[in-house]
């Protein structure tokens, strides 16, 4: 998307045609600072800090980390080499798995003369997919702000209330919950987004306020208290979240917090949908809340939070009372009975089993 | 309650029996100050900066301050000009606007040189009512703990679920929320307090878990976004928040975010008790979310956090991406039909119109 006019994905091939190019996440909110990759050992460590973050754009990081890794050298143990470095980065992403099994299964059988250029065109294509499946959300998904626009007086915004981010700075581009409120504001359907701010970590507050404001959507952000509050007096139209692994069934397991929203919006009569790409629904799993096994994360992230102080550095600052105990679940899972849709590059599916289950009939058959 | 194993109300009269003395909020969590108020002015000041905060205790301070006033000078315009200074102070603090009421009428029928005693008398008794009712709603609150007890193992902790500080800190003592806590607590019965962080102003990071730190009470400090996940998880076994005002029909109008935590309670079936001195009843109202305006407090409390740097330095930082707009309202409300019982100085009542009035039938008489 645009970042103050100019458009840019979250990764590219360097002019030089040789490195590979990102932002850097990890100066996020406080500068927009582009970082080259020379090397395998560049796109491994771009991983492991988190300059890229999300997990299409870590699976991309990757493929692209094996083709710099090709360039230097393209023998079978360097492949298989790059292949085990990388993905030791993050061994839970799951795009990151993917992508190096699909970079390995396809780079084995090129004669090593061409693998540089094979694993270039292989990283390319991992990004247009990307890219691909964002924007058939981001279609399907403006057809129901479109029809909220509808309903509306002309020229007042549709609002939608979304958590943490899953906007494009998490994928190559587009985004996915963001992806068709990109593609609404783009095609003239006002709309202005609630942003969470995402405690513990402030993904919205930070990314997604970021992004959208770059980009010149209009946002408010909010604290995740407040979302209920606004649904009860009718600032709200829509709901969209991402996923991080959504079940055969439609249970979503998504950011801690994302379930209390979808309860708002169930009292309060407000659609709550959830965009995902379908490589993250898991047709092994029947029931989200008993089945998912949800990260305890350090309660660093609970107990200090970093920003920028008046002065102009970055600070850490704690925010707990001295030697209370913390706790820090990263996930929640919203069961299926409070989803009013699922946005698929597919189409928009009700969060069931059989609806699921048509829309990807070879995922259902690689399962059984 | 106590700090560190000695006993304390939040204000007291000071050994020398003319001056009050505070614990003075504002250097929470990180220090804990003692301070003197010599005279009105220091009280409307220790108000005003909010070195005090808490309906109950604001109510209390002003007492003391008329009563400050009038050892030095106890004619009845410096009454009414104590009065009126008080009440600028924070002027939609319904307790404050209540004891000033109070103090006035029954000191102007006090001949002047009897006045500075009655008043202090006044401002002890208010304090002392105070703690009553607080003591009277930690008992009936903890039978309602103490049958979930009976339903545990030996040993094993009541979990229970808090939203912001309606803590003895906001009150002269025993708080009200906590009020249940402390008394179980006290009784030898195991409780583990879950204490929601409360965004914007950190009110549960920073006071809640505070105080139960430093009486002793076990306590985890969360995210507002985890409530929801821990009780589907069965990790909570009742919720007990305060209430800033209650309609007659058992709407809670409460800080930002227990609407959410209602909705999950039940959505588990885990109890929701709202505890409350009988005074926040409002009884001119019948819908709190149509009648109830919301405060819309400061951006700046969501944009920007306080707390204490590595260094030791307390630091202010942003924590919002710039130029995103920011909207802070500070309050919500969770209809009755969400609350499973009011836990109030008369008994725990069923949250509806008629329950509530067979409880307090002369607030009705005066409404009417």
């Amino acid at each position: 998307m645009k970042v103050d006019g100019k458009k840019y994905r979250t990764i590219w091939l360097a002019k030089d045609g040789e490195s590979v190019e990102i932002i850097d996440q990890t100066k996020f909110p406080y500068a927009f600072e582009i970082t080259k990759l020379h090397t395998m050992e560049d796109a491994a460590h771009a991983i492991r800090v988190m300059q890229v973050r999300g997990a299409p754009l870590i699976g991309a990081t990757a493929a692209y980390g094996v083709a710099l890794a090709m360039r230097a050298d393209s023998s079978d143990d360097a492949l298989d080499t790059a292949c085990s470095v990388l993905l030791e980065t993050r061994p839970t992403a799951i795009n990151l798995h993917w992508a190096l099994d699909r970079a390995r299964k396809s780079l084995i059988q090129v004669a090593p003369e061409y693998r540089a250029v094979a694993a270039f065109t292989l990283a390319n294509e991992i990004c247009d997919e990307d890219i691909a499946i964002n924007m058939a959300i981001g279609m399907h998904g403006m057809e129901l702000i479109a029809a909220v626009a509808r309903t509306k007086r002309e020229g007042e915004p549709v609002n939608i209330l979304t958590h943490c981010n899953a906007g494009w700075l998490a994928t190559v581009d587009w985004g996915t919950a963001t992806a068709p409120i990109y593609m609404s504001h783009e095609g003239g359907i006002p709309v202005h987004v609630w942003v969470d701010e995402t405690r513990p970590r402030n993904q919205g507050a930070f990314l997604t306020a970021w992004e959208l404001g770059h980009h010149g959507v209009p946002h408010t952000v909010i604290v995740d208290n407040a979302g209920g509050h606004l649904m009860q007096h009718g600032e709200v139209d829509m709901v969209i979240t991402g996923t991080d692994r959504t079940t055969a069934t439609g249970d979503v397991c998504n950011k801690i917090g994302t379930y209390l929203k979808a309860l708002a919006a169930r009292d309060n009569n407000v659609p709550f949908y959830v965009a995902l790409p379908s490589p993250t629904i898991d047709f092994s799993l029947s029931d989200g809340i008993r089945e998912i096994p949800i990260e305890e994360r350090s309660g660093e992230e609970v107990s200090h939070m970093t920003g920028r102080s008046r002065s102009g550095a970055i600070e850490t600052i704690s925010i707990v009372a001295d030697g209370s105990e913390v706790a820090n679940p990263a996930f929640d899972v919203t069961p299926a009975r409070l989803v009013s849709g699922l946005i698929t590059e597919r189409g928009v599916l009700s969060a069931n089993r059989q609806a699921i289950a048509e829309a990807f009939p070879e995922r259902v058959k690689l399962s059984a």
